[in-house]
């Protein structure tokens, strides 16, 4: 195992975006120093870091070059080629652990692992090619589920990567979308709704774990995240114990995400996961402020060898995702409530379906709850 | 008035240092970009913004070139020269003020502004020259002081520029101090405790204040800061009606903190102003954690023209400076307490009386104070 980092040390950052940028300011907030490694020249974690590397993830010299000037390497998300912290895995310790990044970039190995870690998790049938679609959707349905989602192995976030199968008529389409690629058929999971697990796992093997926070989707992007999260007590001891197994059979340090679905009828009965991300997630940006050592600060913890934060937190919370361009809105939402605390991301250009920023309100801890809620 | 800023405008930055960084990461959560000017290479602030300006205050050139690259201009610390805000307010707003940092750096300036406020104040002499050290001390014994506090014009901070007196014996040596430069003899106030009042001010005139901290030096420099700082309520009322009028009469933008001591017998029964400083405080470091807003958030959007955020606070809090090698202590300080906050200031020499860094731990409000308390 490679030593403690020292203050002044480099946290080598693979990614320029929004959870870059927030490690990247975790780690100046703890004395050590980010260098990003990004391959877009208007990366926002370049503009809170001392001289980035803008190359693609494709040059090895680049890579060797940013490794040696670091003292350990992490990445701020799960589409870093596997080749690249191959290279980097030379030269210097990166954590996440490289298996961990490559179950999470192919939804095959996830299920594998899940299944693994013995793991409850959505029924599937692997779809190696477009004309093996149609059995397996006969398949899940002889074993009763309804309606499947059909899922690319690769590059899949914010909802992309899939499409809904409801019946046999939407087959074709699918096959035509799925080209040459393979994927897996997954049974629609009815669920009450989706939280997810945040936690941190030092070098030494301890772990943390962020209570979960229950989350919203708008065209499948996360729009909010908001803890307490309703999961009855017994449930969020399962969460904890199938995140930590998850770590423990991984090897894991730094920050985990792990989605889950609650499912029952009235009330929450069991928990199934969905997907896991290798890295600070969207659905933690909450303990920014909710928490005295966030997501970002426990991950910086983590892979510089440092010990972990408590992830207890000190207020209820809800935090939500601005939007493509409801971040236009951004003076009347600081104006409406003086306590919101916002998040801009530093993006130059506003996209649809791109996230531009968020913010986050408190409210004390086991407030009754707004009418609203 | 300038207009508003706009989400990826820059705001430029006079000073390097630890406040400079604070600011500089303050200014990127809200996705402003961060431009840092300062004379000093290794210059903490360096490492969190984007094409630092490492140049003396004294290069206009530098300096015209900086101001036109900003959208606004603030600084960090009370030495930047006033003609190099001269030059910069040619081209760009400076806030707070150019009449703010002219008070601040002259201790006469500053004991005019607060005869002019109708301040409560300690009593003092002007020693134009060491001559006049010995009437002016007779002076202020003869109503009623018993010893004083020989204070430079300039340059002081920390407890630098300054030599108490206690009796005749002391004049030839403060004397032989002073050498060819003015000066203030201060009566030495026989306080409780100092306290300070952080507070900011928008370009719209709305006005925040944060609750008082009290506080606690050693060797001159402040060791800790904690909220609630047991004044009573009337004296709070009191600090920040004090604090509002001096920013009014300055028509004052940005973030400003007022040293005060608490005078009485056993309980604080009045209060006098020791000091004003025209920027972010060390004093005000606790509102990272204990307030949704922030001190150097407050003092980014006053200075942007965006709307100030609440100053409320939702715990309890002490923030403890990390002075010279106490920063060696960092490993132990974080694995004894979890839920510790730990800021380390990038430094590459630790030097004695040097700030390194700082914690902050936070307890529920109202809770039972502590055996230490």
């Amino acid at each position: 195992m490679s030593e403690r980092l020292a203050p002044g040390a480099t946290v080598g950052i693979l990614g320029g975006g929004q959870l870059g940028r927030m490690l990247a300011m975790a780690a100046a907030k703890l004395g050590l120093r980010a260098r990003v490694f990004a391959p877009e020249a208007d990366s926002p974690a370049f503009q809170v870091s001392e001289n980035p590397v803008c190359a693609p993830f494709e040059d090895i010299a680049a890579l060797r070059q940013f490794a040696g000037d670091c003292g350990v390497v992490t990445y701020e998300f799960e589409n870093v080629p596997a080749h690249s912290l191959a290279v980097i895995e030379e030269l210097r310790l990166v954590c996440p652990p490289r298996r961990a990044l490559v179950s999470a970039q192919d939804r095959l190995a996830e299920r594998r692992l899940l299944q693994a870690c013995q793991m409850p998790h959505a029924d599937f049938e692997f779809v190696a090619e477009a004309g093996a679609l149609e059995p397996a959707f006969a398949a899940l349905r002889g074993r009763g589920h309804i309606t499947a989602y059909l899922k690319k192995l690769r590059q899949g976030y914010d909802g992309k990567g899939q499409v809904h199968l409801k019946d046999d008529e939407d087959i074709a389409a699918a096959q035509d979308w799925l080209g040459r690629e393979a994927a897996i058929l997954e049974a629609a999971v009815p669920f009450l709704f989706e939280c997810s697990v945040i936690a941190a796992r030092s070098r030494h093997g301890d772990i943390v774990c962020y209570e979960p926070a229950r989350n919203t989707h708008t065209h499948g992007i996360l729009s909010e995240s908001r803890v307490p999260s309703g999961l009855p007590e017994r449930l969020i001891a399962d969460a904890f114990a199938m995140t930590r197994a998850i770590m423990e059979r991984l090897d894991y340090v730094g920050v985990i995400g792990v989605e889950m679905f609650a499912i029952g009828g009235s009330e929450p009965e069991s928990l199934v996961i969905n997907e896991i991300a290798p890295r600070v997630h969207n659905s933690g940006h909450w303990t920014l402020e909710a928490c005295m050592v966030s997501q970002f600060e426990n991950h910086i913890r983590a892979v510089a060898g440092w010990p972990l934060g408590s992830p207890e937190r000190h207020s209820d919370a809800r935090m939500v995702n601005l939007i493509g361009d409801e971040v236009d809105n951004w003076a009347a939402l600081l104006a409406e409530a003086p306590r919101r605390s916002l998040h801009l991301y530093g993006k130059a250009e506003t996209r649809p379906g791109r996230k531009m920023g968020h913010y986050c309100d408190l409210t004390p801890l086991n407030h009754p709850p707004s009418a609203e809620s």
